[in-house]
């Protein structure tokens, strides 16, 4: 209840950012399918912290153990547990602040919620938890690549005002990670590369926008009504941290159209009975059901809630204070968080792709 | 498995526009709620065709049935089922074009992937589904009320590019409710209302953005992970025909911000012991769970996508055709989809209520 | 929550025994299946009272109404609405005892939990409700002979202590309906009416068994964990009104065996590749996924709370009192349950069918 | 999709038998509570293999480590997170076998199903996975306790044909545990005793029965229709390993019964406004609902599968072949399931509390 993702390939994790570990229970994975484990990890590390300058400095190696549900490198089609330690944990930054709560964090609804909190970190609303997301991901591409030949891929779009304009049809992998903004432009990058530094220099933070794209998947994935693949999509992206918005398609640039411009007509494919539209304003979604075209959407991040400077405050008591907080934390969010685009993505595509298998045959 | 939604206030919805009815289960609603009749009648009437000369023209009375789950005025606590008769269904008008996809409609993917469909109408893609999840909002709206104080409103905030700046702390139901166009400035309802006849004229369609406020709502409703209140807000309404994008506090906008101008610092409230922001970036929501202060959100919705114009699109067999709609539809889909909207928060916020005093006590 | 059953086929009913109707929402039916309406209608009418001198006599033709979901005789895949009228309620039998509870019936327990209770009839724990579970699994049970050659099949076994032995690979349902019994053995049938006929006329009831098989389920459906196929069934049956106990296989019997005479050992099967076991006391499941063999169990009813012999009782402030119950009311359970057996036995093993082939292909 | 139980207090479980560990997240668990961590242990040291000369001589310690969700000794309220090492799997025993399906095993339907499995051990299959469950029941018991003044016993009430008459009101924890049988009648238990060594020296194994009683349930856990108490409770002991029945309250007994006979008459309780039945034949549960009596039911559990004799069986190319399995398996599972069955019991009891309070407030 409330840590579980997904209604036949689901995914329920457990962990804190300052805890003994973080993890995950995979349920509903299909059987048979060959794990390349070095390709969960090579996710997980595009998610670790401390992997450049941009990013927080917390050194974790973030080491993907699998307790079960994999044997002899195949998926066993049972749960897969894993397991990731924390092995920096440092409370001693969170120990002056135990009885303040920081502005625009969890912990002052997490306390009034809960009664209580581990006041050691963000607790389960850490961005750290998203680590068993992206272990549970990378396995989720995998699946989706052997048994549908579906893709996802994710990049930086925008790092407050910088924006760049990438072609989600030819944008690939080795142009995301060309660079550590993992914004496949590179002078746009090297912009919001600025922007960042000057941002993290004068203590601050900064939001950002992320693009991702889904290739390949089959037209009729999703349902017509409440499971609607874009609806499980926003939930997906708008269940991550510091996530503010979500758009497929046009998006909120679509709400100031008229019809006439919006329509994605249909026009016959290059193969035989194959349908494409002429424009993609659908975002490859159409009545819930994907169309075959591909998936695109975007997800805004506000800047991160950690800043370095003096703010004002209340304590647990209620009463006025100020706080200023130390730790190690990303100035910007985004370049990290592409991996957790993809995971999210993949997650909901495999969930439905085994739905639609499961109902339609 | 795709109609229903929430977990301990739970809604399932069943009904094409062109069939025999509508309607929905509701589970989990509480005990002994004297039940306004009449007041989900009204939402009803807010979300119908035929209301004003904005909307489709189809003539349904949409008088609600409920079948159990209410006794001498009071819910029993057990489900509640509840039926819309369709009235003035009207094949004819669809039957031309059965063997031809709609662009940007849901014929091309259901057909797919179902291999059949109901052709008359949009079946359970349709607008008409969402008069199932109206009545049961205005359930959910009554008991919100009753029990937790919380009240849900929504307004129309833009049509195309003509945008009106409401204030969600003062917005009133009447003041939405005083044009057609349920915009509460006047001067900007009436610019969105030219332009929507003038669209109708052309035969063509509009998007428009719809704002929503949750007022009332305690500290503590959501989970810090997957069913964060917000992500139940997205898929919420990302499920809704039409929707394009979502956005919650400071959206897509928070995105180009630096953390110092968007944190939203604690204060002292009113009460001893309150706690307030003094902004609301966050839109009422921190770590995923309520932080007391109004939960703000918006929905992107694109142009209706059947526009009375001849378009390019396939038929059945994938080739090249073209088809030039006919029916009753509306022009834009905000006016009619502002009771829609708050129907979905009220549901969203009734079952995170319920949960939270399930686990929490 | 609490109305709902199944994951990729799931049917959630609503209704009470006296209230404008009953009816049910099945999501996740594959499309395209060809219905036979008429079969549906015949499962109510195995269950309908009034059908014989041995039952209720409650006029109630219990007419299926198909609100969506169905297409010119297909199903859409999509939502299938559907409802039955109560056409024959009479509260008055009820009036006179709305202040007290009836032993073993759910009235005390509705009230004090809920604080209300339809008091005319048993509300939602009268058997009344199954009408919509029965109707359900009749589109289950086409489904399954459609996609997957499964056929399910019960009858009465015993009343009170009278009981046949019925070889469960060859009962027909022609057997079981050729008394009203519905015991294939006519003799023992034939004796359990004289039983029955006896019980009320002394204004009693008396409990029974109902024993069901399901052949030709495919090896592979179920789960080794939590969701065993077992447990579904066993979940399934218990939700049943007035089941006491469930039973897979060799049940209580083989708590009292030694492992040398339990296990079934396997044998080649006649088909090349095909593998049988020798005898079936694991009823056809082992490690909570079918064998291949048949699935068999049993279902322990007990006598209907409703005697018409005044009994000590309480009333709603807790006084002692008396009751002697008025009504129509059936004085043996069984002969009803066997198609609601059934029912409940085809809607597990098609939700299991489908989750199968989602998640393996 | 197959490894969670409960809809509040959600467990879900991974791990094998032959595997780097077992473990679970628990959601939704009540924050706040003090937890003993001993205890925990303690239910665990109750289920381990090695306790006594009477069950598997495998060496486990079984000590649980809590990775997540409990801070300074309080439960979080968000995902509990825990795990179990494995330290004395041995493959070893397995490996002679690993083409052949051992009789009454889940070996031969978890190949068929999945296509491969973990041939070392049951895999997900095996007992062992219950360790999570207990750990995950240990949790739920000290929670139903703290919070609702509710508890839990059960005991062994046969082996093979000896069976033991048990007052569920007056049993108590220490007589249970006061010998290895855990049956509180020394003089049955040690005919049990005899029986159960009488049996593993002749290589076999034997079933046997367990009974529990639930003992401060409020009136009110449960609900009408499908998610019955009864119904959970049901589900709950059948997804136990080699469970083959169910039984609550009168059980298969009922269904011989007259309802005259079986009826619970109503009777004022002690204080003012109690009531309580004269009899429990309903085993505590009335349409589906706790009734405030004490909520007895019986398990049955067949012989273990694992006998030390020669047996036919085929290989996994389906030919005929013989097995005689070595390893360390218990020759009664009644001992050891003592604790599991009060586990799953305390899961669905909590769960409907959780439930309960947040419907009824």
């Amino acid at each position: 209840m409330g840590s579980g993702f997904g209604q036949l390939f689901r995914v329920t994790t457990f962990g804190e950012s300052h805890g003994g570990g973080l993890g995950a229970v995979i349920e509903g994975c299909p059987p048979g399918v060959v794990l390349d484990l070095d390709a969960i990890q090579r996710e997980l590390d595009r998610r670790r912290p401390g992997q450049s300058a941009l990013v927080s400095a917390r050194k974790e190696s973030d080491r993907v153990e699998i307790l079960s549900g994999v044997f002899e490198g195949r998926t066993l089609g049972t749960a897969i547990g894993l397991m990731v330690r924390n092995t920096d944990a440092d409370a001693s930054a969170y120990a002056p602040f135990k009885d303040k709560f920081r502005p625009s964090h969890a912990d002052f609804t997490t306390e009034t919620k809960y009664g209580l909190r581990n006041w050691a970190g963000g607790g389960r609303a850490s961005a750290r938890e998203t680590v068993a997301r992206v272990a549970a991901g990378a396995i989720a591409k995998q699946v989706l690549k052997a048994q549908f030949g579906i893709e996802v891929q994710a990049w930086v779009q925008s790092v407050g005002e910088i924006t760049a304009e990438i072609d989600p049809l030819t944008v690939t992998l080795e142009a995301v990670e060309a660079n550590p903004m993992r914004c496949p432009d590179p002078e746009v990058a090297a912009a919001m590369e600025a922007r960042v530094r000057a941002v993290r220099k004068a203590g601050d933070t900064i939001g950002g926008v992320i693009q991702a794209v889904a290739i390949g998947v089959p037209v009729g994935l999703g349902a017509p009504v409440v499971d609607k693949l874009e609806a499980d999509l926003a939930k997906a992206m708008m269940s991550l941290p510091a996530s503010k918005g979500f758009e497929v398609g046009s998006g909120f640039a679509g709400a100031t159209m008229i019809g006439s411009a919006h329509n994605d007509v249909f026009v016959p494919g290059r193969e035989p009975g194959e349908v494409r539209t002429a424009t993609n304003h659908s975002g490859g979604i159409q009545g819930g059901i994907s169309n075959g075209m591909p998936i695109t959407m975007r997800v805004a991040f506000k800047p991160i809630a950690t800043i370095f400077m003096e703010q004002d405050t209340v304590d647990s008591q209620g009463r006025s204070t100020t706080i200023k907080p130390k730790g190690r934390h990303d100035p910007c969010v985004v370049p990290r968080a592409v991996p957790i685009v993809e995971a999210m993505a993949a997650l909901v595509l495999l969930d439905h792709a085994l739905r639609h298998r499961g109902q339609c045959g």
